[in-house]
């Protein structure tokens, strides 16, 4: 497997560095080279703000930069669309498809973007995480998700994941956030069938939990992809360090991307 | 909790420094501190040679140096009385007693002084590991595990742990170790009730296998041991990754204890 960040100073302002390289050889140490044709990913650290226009074209850019430079696959940060805040969520939401279901700009302006861009590009992508609308049919009030979306090179929806593990922390004086204030979680452990061999979902504080890793990889998996977006309290003690162990303990490949923090 | 490693560059020239004391840090980011009385320990990398005898006088005078600067519990190395090689383990290796048990300086010699020391200092061991041979009273060979013991303050053996997981290795160029072609692998979970609450013991490789910190940590250890003798292929990608990556998930502590190096 080879490997690459693709990461531009200009595009991808970059905080953690793409320490999957790292894990990559990490697992290699031990792991039989199982996954068969060789497999370069894009990891797009794009700057996240308030305009949703804006985050938009920048993953749209980035997914084309990364495919220049040779990516067959570009993941994207959690909650790329959208600032992370609980508030901003349910207004940034859009309603998202089912696997192999159809999408339209009207009804997510942002996964329609996807999949015509990976099928322009001839690129797989692991859609990095948006806020999901989930409508109501009776007098319920919507959910909303923190939902991640695998789209093949032709432009299918092939993959979908709802965060499982909601992060709702509160370190007195240090940090207090609360995703469940406008999330609902999901409860499905995410795998996806891909050229590379199957590959597991999660998303963020879903790297947190071993046991989900541990659970991918009893279904097969060859490799696993977390859009994330750390904070720079726990960030810095667990996102190098749980990637690293994820991969050594379960002898899989990890693939994870943050946005760029804007100093 | 305080935590010291209690090495002094004469007594333990030091290949890995003491990891455990970041991952103390580490984990208290967010566990609860439940450990009730504060303790202290120290950890013993001495170098191990060939001698017998001289091991053991390095041992006896590193936990003395170790209860002199407050030490409330003294960690050893693995195999901190023979030198780390498949035919040295059953020459070294000594009939130890069972929990509760008594020994001799006859039958064992290292455990006689373990006993002795941690009496006489009014301090805790987790005494490392040394090779145990266990005596078949059919016509099958002896067998041979590599064992750990705990003895409390008033020299009592009060846990025993032998090895699960067995390092038989073969990275092709770099590395071929099999330890099973002496020793035996035990097939027991070993917690022990401690003043500092239940600790949990395991030995060297047993740290690569995240199922068993976990089957301690959910019997309630709030605190795991692992003295270890790891090489110089795996240990600079596992030793400290491991030992935080137990700490982090299980929200507990983590200890381990090498032997020094001579470079």
């Amino acid at each position: 497997m080879f490997s690459s960040s693709l990461r531009s100073k200009a595009l991808f302002p970059v905080v953690c560095g793409s320490m999957w390289c790292r894990m990559s050889a990490q697992a290699s140490a031990e792991a039989s080279p199982s996954v068969a044709p060789k497999l370069k990913v894009g990891v797009a650290q794009i700057v996240v703000g308030g305009d949703k226009t804006v985050n938009m074209n920048r993953a749209k850019s980035a997914i084309e930069e990364a495919k220049r430079k040779g990516a067959d696959l570009v993941i994207l940060p959690e909650c790329w669309n959208s600032p992370y805040s609980t508030k901003s969520f349910p207004e940034y939401a859009e309603i998202l498809p089912s696997v192999g279901g159809k999408t339209s700009e009207a009804k997510s302006p942002s996964t329609d973007m996807l999949c015509k861009v990976a099928k322009a590009n001839n690129v797989w992508l692991v859609g990095g995480s948006i806020p999901e609308r989930e409508v109501c049919t009776d007098a319920s009030p919507d959910k909303i998700y923190n939902t991640s979306l695998v789209i093949d090179a032709d432009g299918n929806v092939v993959g979908k994941h709802r965060k499982v593990h909601l992060f709702d922390i509160d370190i007195k004086g240090r940090m207090t956030f609360k995703e469940s204030d406008s999330l609902s979680a999901g409860n499905s452990i995410t795998t996806v069938s891909t050229p590379w061999g199957l590959v597991g979902l999660g998303i963020c504080y879903d790297l947190r939990f071993p046991e989900l890793a541990a659970a991918m990889r009893e279904k097969g998996c060859k490799m696993l992809f977390y859009p994330g977006a750390f904070n720079m309290v726990t960030g810095p003690l667990h996102w190098e360090l749980l990637q690293r162990a994820r991969a050594v303990d379960n002898q899989l490949f990890v693939v994870s991307c943050s946005p760029a923090r804007v100093k």
